[in-house]
C-alpha cells in the first residue's frame, strides 16, 4: 500500500506550547516527512489572536476563529488540541473524534477528568486519541505503560511530575530558604505562575497521576479520588531535620496496587537521600515505575516547556500518520479492563510519618506523647529533641514512626495537640522507604 | 475486524533467558491475553537438552531438536530467538523471516553485525523483526528511538549498558579495591562470567552501541567501527584521583553526531560526580539521550537478568500480536536513510584527558612534559603532584588537559614515555563534561 503524499493537521491554540509545535511542524519538514512517511501539512489554525501569524511566519489564510472551519476542513486528518483548560477543549476534542478526526492533545485536565468518555468516543468512531504530552512533557511515560511495559503487572509509581514544586523544593533544600521566599524567586524567573495554586497545592500533579494510575492499573482513577496536599507548609527546618535523618523532601505523585485497591496520592514525602529520585533537581521530572518483570525503571527528563512538550506532541502526530499510512488502527483506545479495583480512601493508607512539634520543656512530655501514639498503635522509630530555646522554654521534638495507619495518625495528632504541654504540631510529612 | 483466538509462538533456546520467557508465557496468561488480544500459545520449543521440559512444566511434545519442525509449523506465527551467539541464530532468524514468520530476538551480536541485512529480509517478506531486549534489558531503549523520540534529531547518547563492568567499577570506587580483586568477587557472585573478556573489554557494550547509534542516527554503525577499550587498566589510585578532581569513573558507550560524522566509542570515562550517570551503581544500566526537542532524557533500569529481559521480549511479542490482530504492519523495518554520515575514526575525536605517570623527582620534569604536550597543542587544565616516595625517589604526576585531539594525545604520550625522567605512563582516561 502506498503512503499518502500529505496528512493534514488542524492546530487549536497558539500559546506557548502551540507556537512551539507550529515551529517544529514548519521547521524540520525533512525529519518529519521521513518518519511519518507523508508530508505533515498545517491546514488550519484555530486562534483568537489573528495577529500571531506574523511572528511565526504562518500563512494568514489558514488562521480561523471558528472551530467549525477547522473540524469541518476535509483535509484535516489530525486535530491537535493545545488550548489547555477544560472548556471548550473537551467539547472540541469530542466533536473532532465524533467526526472521524484523530486527535492529539497535551491537556492533562481534560484527559484526567474525561479519560474514559473520550477514549470511548474514539473507539466508537474508529479513530485514535493520543495524549503523550499530558504527563511528563517530553518523557514518553504514556507509551511506557501502554506500549513498552505491557507484559508487566505494575505495582507502584513514584513520580516527580511538577517542575514548579520540584524547583522550589530544590532551592529550599540547597539554600535553607523558606517556602514563600523561594516561591517569589520562582515567579520572578517564570518557573511559577502569578497564581501558583494549581502547582503548589498538587492539583496539577493529581491530574497527571490520575492519568498514569488509570493506564497502569486498568482502573479508572478520577482526579477527585486522588488525595493531594501541597508544599506550602514545609519550612526550612523540616529540610534540616530531613537531612539529619538521611532524607530528602520531594512532592511525589504516588500510585500503588495494594491487593484489590489502588492508592493514589500527591503530597510531600521524605525519601532516602541516596535514592535516585532524591537527586532529581530543579524543574526536571522523573517517573519511577515498578513492574513484576522489569523490576524498577526510572525515566528522567524535562517535564514542561514548549520544546520538550512538542517532542511528545509531534511524535504522537507521527505515530498517527504512520498508522494512517499502514491503514492500521492503534490499540490505544483500550479501555480499563474490569480489574475490580477501587481507589483506597486516604485514611486507609499505611506508611511511616515524620512529625515535628513544639512542646514545653518539662519532664514527662515525651512520655505523654508516646502514650497517645501507642494508644493508636503507632510506634516510634526515632526521636530528635534539640536544646531548648532558653528565652521561651519551648523545645522542639521530631518523631519518626514505624508504619502506621493514616487515620490513626490523624487522630493521634489531634489528641496530642490537646495536651497542655504541646504548644503546636508544627508539621507532619509522610515517609516512603 | 476480529482478533484471532490464538497466536502461536516458536521459542528457540531454553537457557536462562529462554526459560524466563517461557515461564512468563505460561505463568500470566490473563495479562498477556488481555494485552495481545489473543491467547499466546507456545507451539514449539527448539532445545538440544530435551530433559529441560520437566523443571519448567512444559509439555514434552512441543520440544524439538530440529529447527525445521519449529519454523515449518503452520501454527507458529512468531519465532522468538533466545539462543544467543552469532551462529546458527543468524541463519535461523533469516530463514524464519524468509518463510513469513515474525521474529523477536534478544541477540545483540546478531543484530549489531547483521542489522541492515536482517531488516531488509523482514521488509522484503512483509514481516516484523523486533529486538528490544538486545540493548538495556527491560529498559525500552529501542522503542525510545524508533517510536517515542521520532520527532527529534538525536545529537548524543551516553550509556551504561554493561552491568558486569558497572558492578566492578562501583565496588572499586566504593571499597578502594583493585580491578583483579573485584573481578574475582564478581565471578563468585555470578555477576561476571568465567571468561569475562566480552564484558570487561567493552565488546558487549560495543555491540549494543552499534545498534543504538544505527537507529538513533540513521547511519549503519557496525561493531567493528566502534572503538572499544575495557576497564582492566584502571587501578584503585585512579579512582582516588578522580574523586579528588570531582569525577566518577564509568565505562560509557558514547555516540555523538558531529557535523557529517558519527562518533561511536566504548571506554572508561571520567564524568562529573554530580551527574546522574555517575550515580548509577551496581548492575543497573542507564541511557542518557540528547535530542533537539526533548533536551536530555535518561532511562534507568535493570539491564540484564531473565525477568527484566523477558519484560522486553514478551512486550515485543505482544506488539506483534496486536499488529497481527489489526492487520497492520509496523514500520520498524525502516532502513537507515541516506544520511551520508560516516563513523569518525577514533584518532579524530576531541575530548579532555586524565593522565597519570611516574616520574623521577627532579627539577624541570613537569616543564619537559608540558613542553611535549604544548608541541602537540595540548594544554593543561590542572596538575596534581603528590609527595615523592622517599625510598624510590619516584613522584606521581596527574595531568588533566583541556580538549585535545586523540591523535595528538597518543603521539604526545609516546614521546613523553621516551623522556628519561619519565618512568612510566601509568594510565590515561578520557573525560566527558
Amino acid at each position: 500500500m502506498a503512503a499518502r503524499e500529505s496528512i493534514g493537521i488542524g492546530l487549536m491554540g497558539l500559546g506557548v506550547i502551540g507556537s512551539g509545535v507550529a515551529k517544529v511542524l514548519m521547521g524540520k519538514p525533512d525529519t518529519l516527512t521521513r518518519e511519518a512517511g507523508s508530508n505533515l501539512v498545517l491546514r488550519k489554525l484555530l486562534e483568537k489572536d489573528l495577529s500571531k501569524h506574523g511572528s511565526l511566519g504562518i500563512e494568514r489564510g489558514i488562521f480561523t476563529t471558528e472551530f467549525e472551519e477547522l473540524v469541518g476542513h476535509p483535509e484535516v486528518d489530525i486535530v491537535v488540541e493545545l488550548m489547555g483548560g477544560e472548556h471548550p477543549a473537551l467539547e472540541y476534542i469530542k466533536e473532532a473524534l465524533t467526526r472521524g478526526k484523530h486527535v492529539v492533545t497535551a491537556n492533562k485536565e481534560v484527559m484526567s477528568k474525561h479519560w474514559s468518555e473520550l477514549l470511548t468516543v474514539a473507539r466508537d468512531h474508529k479513530v485514535t486519541l493520543r495524549y503523550e504530552a499530558s504527563v511528563g512533557g517530553g518523557i514518553p511515560v504514556i507509551a511506557l505503560f501502554q506500549e513498552d511495559l505491557v507484559a508487566n503487572d505494575i505495582s507502584a509509581i513514584y513520580a516527580i511530575v511538577n517542575g514548579t514544586t520540584n524547583y522550589i523544593l530544590t532551592r529550599m533544600a540547597k539554600e535553607g530558604l523558606d517556602f514563600s521566599v523561594v516561591l517569589k524567586k520562582a515567579q520572578e524567573l517564570g518557573y511559577a505562575e502569578a497564581d501558583p495554586a494549581n502547582d503548589i497545592e498538587g492539583v496539577d500533579a493529581a491530574y497527571k497521576l490520575a492519568i498514569l494510575a488509570t493506564i497502569a492499573f486498568g482502573t479508572e482513577v478520577r482526579p477527585e479520588n486522588v488525595y493531594h496536599e501541597g508544599i506550602s507548609r514545609l519550612q526550612a527546618r523540616d529540610f534540616r531535620y530531613a537531612r539529619e535523618l538521611g532524607y530528602a523532601i520531594k512532592l511525589l505523585a504516588i500510585a500503588k496496587r495494594v491487593e484489590d485497591s489502588v492508592e493514589a496520592r500527591v503530597h510531600p514525602v521524605f525519601i532516602p537521600e541516596d535514592s535516585l529520585l532524591a537527586k532529581i533537581d530543579g524543574v526536571y521530572n522523573a517517573i519511577h515505575v515498578e513492574g513484576d518483570l522489569v523490576g524498577k525503571v526510572i525515566f528522567y527528563g524535562e517535564g514542561a516547556g514548549p520544546r520538550a512538550t512538542s517532542s511528545a506532541v509531534v511524535s504522537d502526530i507521527i505515530k498517527i500518520a504512520q498508522d494512517i499510512n499502514h491503514e492500521a488502527r492503534s490499540v490505544l483506545y483500550r479501555l480499563p479492563f474490569a480489574s475490580g479495583r477501587t481507589v483506597k480512601p486516604m485514611v486507609d493508607i499505611e506508611t511511616r510519618y515524620y512529625m515535628r512539634m513544639s512542646v514545653a520543656d518539662q519532664a514527662g512530655v515525651l512520655a505523654q506523647i508516646s502514650r497517645i501514639l501507642g494508644d493508636h498503635d503507632i510506634s516510634i522509630s526515632s526521636v530528635i529533641q534539640k536544646e531548648t530555646d532558653p528565652s521561651t522554654q519551648i523545645a522542639e521534638i521530631v518523631i519518626m514512626t514505624h508504619p502506621a495507619k493514616e487515620q490513626a495518625v490523624q487522630q493521634a495528632l489531634k489528641e496530642t495537640e490537646r495536651v497542655a504541654v504541646v504548644k503546636e504540631i508544627s508539621n507532619f510529612v509522610r515517609v516512603e522507604a
